[in-house]
């Protein structure tokens, strides 16, 4: 398998290869920064499924601190790659393996030496995560070698400990605190394979005469504990068992297919999507566990883009991601009530269930003042969503306990929310969708978006169906309102050429290109939606949205349909999301279009190869990995590429 | 009668004494600015009614070429204020004889020049205004007076006019065009009592030798003609019949009321009210003849806020009003089946009918950029106030043959519209009216507005009962659809507080103070509306809202909860409408608050003799005369001050 290496130090491509040579095991992410760097270059050691909030700022994942700082000082000369004494340089992500690897030779006075460091995120233990460096020399040099558990860690919205301490004994320095919030204890231990030789304001030192050519190795077996105690392994233990769980979860996930790029961009996702595979009763954040983006919340990425991939390699991952949405319904129950509404309302940004989602999500660039946003309160088809993941889970699994213990009535539930929330056109005979935000978000509180009201729909009747298939003991009124319903709910129909309208009105917007639409901005990071955003009032939206459609529910659309909604909104959209690329992929493949599909497809899977992309909205940082490109680029080859002719559902 | 006088020049108040000493004739309207002023002076001559658009710009009505335009020029020395070479300078406006006067001395040379004019528009002669100059020196001087109709108007979305010709003849000048839009003719014509020296570039020259202390008397007879002909009259006789129609017109309108500072305020906004009575087929613009604000459209203002004066005082005109309304049902009724309903959906900004109101009605002042507002399309009632004003004409003049040709009929529209707009909430049973705006339009796109659903509800429960009153030939089934409707469309109730919210979520907005939210502002003249201002998200309301609603039918709300009400919404009140504080006045009457009303008359009443004011939304101009202020000033005069006890209805 190919591996992904650069050559070559670049200080503007800190942020961006801390996110491409992302090392994760599910639980704890580490970015693809330097020993030697700190919270300024973003290093982030993330902490999924673990909250915490501080008054005033926004609720999200930790970052744990940093237990591989290390800066190596030979003969008095910091081995710094951005001091510019830098004779060769190189950082390698060997996916395979996933591991780390780091190759710097430096100029010290008149000697070479150089710093090798490996690590891994241990795949078998997941509060473990190892470095092994191994520094040579052409010449004798005395080595100090600075380490420690940096707990000056990169925060959006930090900072998130209290009471720390550190401390160290003999061959290990540890640093622990508490949440600010819910005082949850967090102990990070970093071990080493070299005595200690002093220790003060939390970092030790290690000292060493370097002889020539003969190498000096430190290991240091680092553990992120959330309670219970670190194993006792060494470096090649630990590495033996992380690689012989790679080993596997390569057997079970890859996917042969195409050429040598294609292959390489599919591997990379499958390696995106694998390192964020949940280990507990928690799901996948938006940005994985690349940092603190939109709150290491969970949204509708995980099972729309990324469960497919899990229900087919991982399932047992499948089932945990099933579970975390029924294990939250109290909470979606909650905010549906709160509401004012019956049923499921899902969060649009889970955080236990709780919705970390802000009424504010954008600050504005020219006044720096929060703007109102809708995706709280507005965005339902995340219910629907939910809903979706779980029957397809059914039809996978054919796991009837689950259904029955949770999962149909997180189905049922979901879509008596849609109805209560719904309106009956009293004119028109009809239960329409009003005041919702669709996956293009761009276009914020219309009337009756064909995606919302599509999916609603169909869980609906499939979840009455279901129902009855499980002869499962539910009140016959819910059922028969809930068909009643869906008899009743307004499904926008493809016009004379095959159109059908993203949502009431959008046809009569301004008929205008992305370009024009991009060059009417005033500032580059400027939001592009709400009511004064330059998308709003014309037909250039965010992401596929009708075309999303299609992928879920190719069977309930001719090709000719499919293929008039991809010509009509490709050119109109933008893929401001990550999530867009995809579907046009997949509904390419579908409708005969393999060189647009193959395009889309790298567009995809190739994005956090790329990097670049949309850093900001607004003022705020949107940065990070994209696992639902990833898995969106699995899709289109599964699904996509993978089959044949009509029918396929993803 | 007191009359308005400034003495001394700042040129700084140009603009704001255009609006202050304004004169009109409900046809016509002449800005107070000074003879030697041109268009960047803001010289005004409005003519009501009629329309011109330029392509890709607002329409608006037009502003006539000024017939008055005067340079005298004394010994070489031009006489303009704004030279400095001024003694004495003073402007006055005699209300009861609705007369302009303008006396400035100036320093020629070792010489005093006088220059006093006078001017009128002439109420009995809707073409016609005139113009008398005397001027005067202590010692000979060589007169050279420049006059003309200067065709370079202020405009705010010209230029209007094409094929501009100007000629001469003995006695006078006159200049014609062609509108852009429609070609339709008008003809400025000024017939002087001096003979014309010479006539080039469109200005004519009349020279003369001023002896010390012999008046030099110049009348200027100008007429603004839109087909017809002038009349033949002198400066005496015209002004003779001006000043018969104005004696009438304050015997039948002048309210005696209050001390000398509530007395002049209360005859000033009754000036400023008869000065726009209209004489035909057109009605009353928001800035009334001030100029070109607002587009010189129709609004809700004349319904609401002026026609109680006219039906009590001036009849002819409230009838000419609600014509207007009824004869331009058509358009209303092809609104509505624009944007999918039945009934008929007034124009939010009325001219001829149409709806001048753009989908764009604010320009962001960071951007640049036109905002996506939704008056046009949401504040739904516009409606129910043309409605509730035929009916209100109906209790005043039981004209019933009106009621049969037409106004039962734009009743019934008014209400069908709303059924039609309304969704059925099948979870509550209930009709909803769902995404409008109230009269406080810094909240867009709220539901159930309480104002909103009130009125709709008695417009149409007073329409059915007044269609089975007449044993008109209505459809059975509109009215009994209307019936139905009404029964069940809900009306929001006050709360253990007696309060009554104001649209849904109303009360879980940011609870926060005028001036905190002021104090947020990133720049002087932003909007504080739409999804990014800095009221949108808080409790702070525009204008009176709920409050209008106890103005409208004072019945349906006990004192207690009118009190409630008035003490919760008054402190969120921005007042950044002139029609929110006669609201409240008229309020404080009823729940006797005699010095909060007194307080709020006046802010009503004299907010044209104070200026100042909101003179921009985003980047568009807004300033002018605030006749529905004047209309409120008479109202709380009249209705509020002048009724005791319970049960006044405005």
């Amino acid at each position: 398998m190919k591996t992904l290496k650069e050559v070559g130090f670049n200080a503007e491509k800190t942020v961006e290869n801390g996110n491409k040579f992302l090392l994760g095991n599910g639980r704890l992410g580490y970015r693809g920064t330097l020993d030697e760097f700190g919270s300024s270059a973003c290093v982030g050691l993330n902490v999924a499924g673990v909250y915490d909030g501080v008054k005033g700022k926004w609720r999200e994942t930790i970052n744990a601190f940093n237990p591989f700082y290390m800066l190596v000082t030979a003969d008095g000369v910091p081995l710094d790659v951005r001091n510019g004494n830098v004779l060769r340089h190189a950082v390698e992500l060997d996916i395979s393996k996933a591991l780390f690897i780091r190759d710097t030779e430096f100029s010290v006075n008149s000697r070479k030496v150089s710093l090798h460091c490996e690590r891994f995120v241990n795949y078998a233990d997941k509060t473990n995560l190892c470095s092994r460096a191994v520094i040579t020399a052409d010449g004798d040099v005395d080595l100090d070698v600075k380490v420690g558990v940096d707990t000056d860690v990169w925060e959006l919205n930090g900072p998130h400990f209290k009471g720390v301490r550190t401390g160290a004994d003999g061959h290990a320095v540890y640093a622990s605190a508490v949440t600010q919030e819910a005082g949850r204890r967090i102990d990070v231990v970093c071990r080493y394979s070299q005595p200690i030789n002093s220790f003060s304001g939390g970092f030790a030192h290690i000292t060493a005469k370097l002889k020539k050519d003969e190498p000096f190795v430190l290991d240091r077996i680092a553990f992120v504990l959330l309670g219970g105690k670190a194993a006792e392994y060494g470096y090649e233990q630990a590495y033996g068992l992380h690689l012989s769980e790679w080993e596997k979860t390569w057997q079970r996930c890859r996917v042969l297919f195409g050429d040598e790029r294609a292959q390489f961009a599919l591997d990379y996702s499958v390696y995106h999507l694998a390192i964020l595979a949940p280990d507990g009763d928690y799901s996948i954040a938006a940005r994985g566990l690349s940092g603190q983006t939109y709150k290491g919340a969970v949204f509708w990425d995980t099972e729309i883009f990324m469960l497919p991939f899990f229900l087919n390699s991982l399932p047992d991952c499948a089932k945990r991601l099933i579970k975390y949405r029924i294990d939250t319904l109290p909470q979606a129950k909650q905010k549906a009530a709160h509401y004012g509404y019956g049923g499921a309302f899902y969060a649009w940004e889970s955080q236990d269930g709780y919705d970390a989602c802000s009424d504010f999500n954008v600050t504005d660039v020219f006044t720096h003042r929060p703007v109102r946003t809708y995706f709280k309160d507005k965005q339902i088809h995340i219910s629907a969503d939910v809903a979706y993941a779980v029957l397809e889970y059914y039809v996978h699994t054919g796991d009837r306990e689950l259904m029955l213990s949770g999962g149909l009535e997180t189905v049922l539930q979901c879509a008596e929310f849609a109805r209560t929330y719904s309106y009956y056109n009293h004119v028109k005979n009809r239960y329409e969708l009003l005041d919702v935000i669709g996956p293009d978000e761009y276009h914020e509180r219309v009337n009756n978006n064909a995606y919302t009201n599509y999916i609603f729909h169909e869980i609906t009747v499939r979840g009455v169906r279901l129902a009855k298939e499980l002869s499962a003991p539910v009140s016959g009124e819910l059922l028969s309102g809930l068909e009643e319903w869906a008899a009743k709910l307004y499904l926008p129909q493809p016009d004379g050429r095959g159109v059908i309208e993203q949502f009431d009105g959008y046809f009569a917007l301004e008929d205008v290109s992305v370009a024009e639409v991009r060059s009417r901005l005033a500032h580059p990071n400027e939001y592009w939606g709400g009511s004064g955003g330059v998308a709003t009032a014309t037909r250039v939206i965010k992401q596929a949205d009708v075309i999303m459609l299609f992928n879920l529910f190719p069977d309930l659309f001719t090709l000719d349909v499919q293929k008039a909604n991809y010509d009509f909104y490709l050119p109109y959209t933008e893929h401001g999301s990550s999530l867009s690329h995809c579907a046009y992929a997949l509904t390419a493949c579908r409708i005969g279009r393999p060189d647009e599909a193959y395009k889309a497809f790298l567009d995809s899977a190739e994005i956090d190869l790329r990097g670049g992309g949309k850093q900001w909205a607004g003022e705020v940082y949107i940065g990070g990995t994209h696992p639902a490109a990833s898995g969106g680029a699995w899709l289109t080859a599964v699904r996509g590429f993978g089959c044949k002719g009509e029918g396929n559902e993803i």
